[in-house]
C-alpha cells in the first residue's frame, strides 16, 4: 500500500487539519469529537443541516459545508459510520433555533446512529428531522445495507436542500424538498480497480485484467455482475439505461447530472462519459438543466464512475443554480 | 488496460465534446483542427491568452478557458505537443485586436510549435507574444526537455495573466505579470504509480511495491532520485525543501500554494500533504495568501501528488483573488 498518509490511524485527523488550514474562512474543524461547521455557526433562525458518514468519500461532506450548502458534516474513520456523540455535538454546534436536517446515506451503521443522535437532540430540545438517501439502482440489499445504498443522490439533495434552508424556509419544507430529490434520483456505479484503505492495506476486492464491477458501492461492495471491459459507449448505454428505466425518467423531464469520478479516474474520461450520456438522453427527450463532471462522493483512488440523475422540478432547478460558497462547490458568489 | 474510452484514437475528441455538451454557457469547442474558445470568442480590444499542451493534464488547459483566464486552449493528442495549425487557427479566433499572449508550458514540442504558430500569426498582422513556464526544479533537462519543465505553475500563471487582461492591461503588461509568476514559481512532484497512456496500453515505468520516484514529470518522466516509500511528514518535509531553498523563498514572503494530484491520488491524502506543506512554511515565517488544493495539472490516471509556491506580490495577490469562470476554476461570480 502506498498512500500520502502517516499513518492508518492518523489519517482522517491529519486531513482535517489540512481542511482547518486551507479553508478556515469557510469552515471550523472541532475535535474530539471530529466534526466540521460553518465559520460562523450557529446560522440565527435558519434551518440547519447537517451530514456525515465514513471518511475516503471526500470532497463528501466536509466539501460542501458553506453558504448556501451544509452548516456541518461529520466524518467517522475511513469508511466507517461517524458516532452518535459526533452527530449530536455536531447538531447542537449548528442549531440556530429553527431546526436541524440530518441527511443521512442509507447505510445501516450511519443510519443507526443518526437515529440515536436524534433522540439524543430532541431530549435536549432540538428539532431534528432525517432524510434517507437510498439512490443506488444496482442492488436491493448489500454488505452493508437494507434496502438500497445511498450514493451520488446525497450530492444533490444538499445542495437543493442547503438553498432551500438559505431561502429560509422551515423545517418541514427543507425536509420536503429534499426528501423529494431523493424520490426523483437514481444513480449506478461501477469500477474498474479496488480502492484500498488504509486500515486493510490492500485492496478490498479482486478484480481480473479485463473485468468491471457494474454496480459497485462507494465502499467497494459488489454490485450486479462482473463484466467484460469494454469501450465506455457500450457501457455507459448499460448504465444509462439502468437509471433511466428505474424511476422512469420520461420524455420531456427536465434533470440534474452528475458524473462522478470514484477517485482515480482521470477527468478526460469522465467528459467521455458525460458526452455518451448526453447523447443518450437528448435521443430520449430527457433535458439536462444542471450538471456537475468531477470527483465529488469518492471512494479514496478507487477507478470508475458513477452516474446520478435527479428529475427536477422548476423549485429544485431554482435551487440548484443559487449561489453556493463551500471548499468543494463554488458557483455564484 | 482498463479505461473510459472507446479507443485511443478517439479519446481525445470524445472527452471534448463532452467539454462542449457541458460547457457550452463558457465555451465553444472548435474541430480540425481542435481548440476551446470562449464561447464570446474574440473579446474586443482585450489582450487574449491561450495555451496548449498534450491532453492527459485535464483541467488544464482546456478547464481554464473562460471570464478572467484563458481565452483559448489547444488540445494535443495524449501527452503530445498540440501542432501550428491547431495554435495559429486558435490564436485568430481570439485575437480582439490587443495581441494574444501565448502561455508555454517548457517542453520541446511545445516550444517549438508555438515559436512557429508565433510566426504564422505574426505574418498574419497579429501581435503574439510567448511566456515559457519552466517551473520544476527537480530536473535541468529532462526526456522531453532542455532547462526545466514547465508544471503547476502554469495554473497560476494563467489565472494571474487572465486576470490582468481581463482588467484591461495590455500585451506587454500581460506579458510582464505572466514572466514575474514564472520567475517565483516552483515546484516539484512525486510518482506512487505510474500513468499509461491509451496509445501505449501500458504503465509507462515501473515502481517497485514500496518505491516512488521524486521529482517525477507530468508525463512520467524520471525524477531525481527513487526512493522508498514512508510517512508524508518526511515527503512533504523534503518536497518543500526542495521548493522552498531553490527561489529561495524567505520569511516574510507572500506565496500563493497549489496542493495538486496527479489524477489518481484522494483528496483526503491531498490535504494531509497541504496540513504538513502550510506547518513547515509557517515554521519558516512564509504567508500562505492564496492556494488550490485538488487535481489540477495531472498526469491521467498516475497517483501522487505535485506542490508549487508562487512568491506574490501585492498585484499578483489581488490579480489571484479577482473574480474567474471557467469550467474547472470559478469564484467571485
Amino acid at each position: 500500500m502506498k498512500k500520502l498518509i502517516n499513518n492508518a490511524e492518523s489519517a482522517v485527523k491529519d486531513s482535517l487539519r489540512g481542511v482547518e488550514a486551507a479553508h478556515g474562512d469557510l469552515v471550523k474543524v472541532c475535535y474530539d469529537p471530529d466534526f466540521i461547521v460553518r465559520a460562523k455557526s450557529p446560522v440565527q433562525n435558519k434551518v440547519a443541516i447537517i451530514s456525515g458518514g465514513g471518511s475516503g468519500h471526500e470532497p463528501l461532506h466536509g466539501g460542501f459545508v458553506g453558504f448556501g450548502m451544509l452548516d456541518g458534516a461529520c466524518p467517522g474513520d475511513i469508511f466507517t459510520s461517524p458516532t452518535p456523540d459526533q452527530m449530536e455535538a455536531c447538531t447542537k454546534a449548528v442549531d440556530g433555533g429553527a431546526g436541524v436536517l440530518h441527511i443521512v446515506k442509507n447505510y445501516t451503521g450511519d443510519v443507526m446512529n443518526f437515529e440515536m443522535a436524534q433522540e439524543l437532540c430532541e431530549s435536549a430540545g432540538i428539532k431534528v428531522k432525517a432524510v434517507v438517501i437510498d439512490d443506488d439502482v444496482a442492488v436491493k440489499d448489500s454488505l452493508y445495507t437494507t434496502g438500497r445504498r445511498g450514493v451520488g443522490t446525497t450530492v444533490i439533495a444538499e445542495k437543493i436542500a442547503g438553498a432551500a434552508a438559505e431561502a429560509g424556509k422551515n423545517l418541514e419544507q427543507v425536509t420536503e424538498i429534499c426528501s423529494q430529490v431523493n424520490k426523483n434520483g437514481r444513480s449506478i456505479g461501477i469500477a474498474l480497480s479496488s480502492c484500498i484503505t488504509p486500515a486493510a492495506g490492500k485492496p478490498t476486492f479482486d478484480l481480473g485484467a479485463d473485468e468491471m464491477e457494474f454496480g459497485i458501492g462507494i465502499h467497494g461492495e459488489p454490485g450486479r455482475t462482473r463484466m467484460k471491459h469494454g469501450p465506455v459507449k457500450d457501457l455507459v448505454e448499460k448504465m444509462a439505461n439502468a437509471v433511466l428505466s428505474d424511476l422512469p425518467f420520461n420524455k420531456g423531464d427536465n434533470t440534474i447530472v452528475m458524473v462522478n469520478g470514484m477517485g482515480g479516474t482521470p477527468l478526460i474520461e469522465l467528459y467521455i462519459v458525460y458526452s455518451e450520456l448526453v447523447a443518450i438522453m437528448q435521443k430520449k427527450g430527457i433535458a439536462v438543466k444542471g450538471k456537475l463532471i468531477g470527483n465529488y462522493i469518492t471512494s479514496l483512488e478507487m477507478q470508475g464512475c458513477s452516474i446520478t440523475v435527479v428529475k427536477a422540478s422548476d423549485e429544485m432547478l431554482s435551487l440548484w443554480n443559487a449561489p453556493v460558497h463551500t471548499p468543494a462547490l463554488r458557483w455564484g458568489m
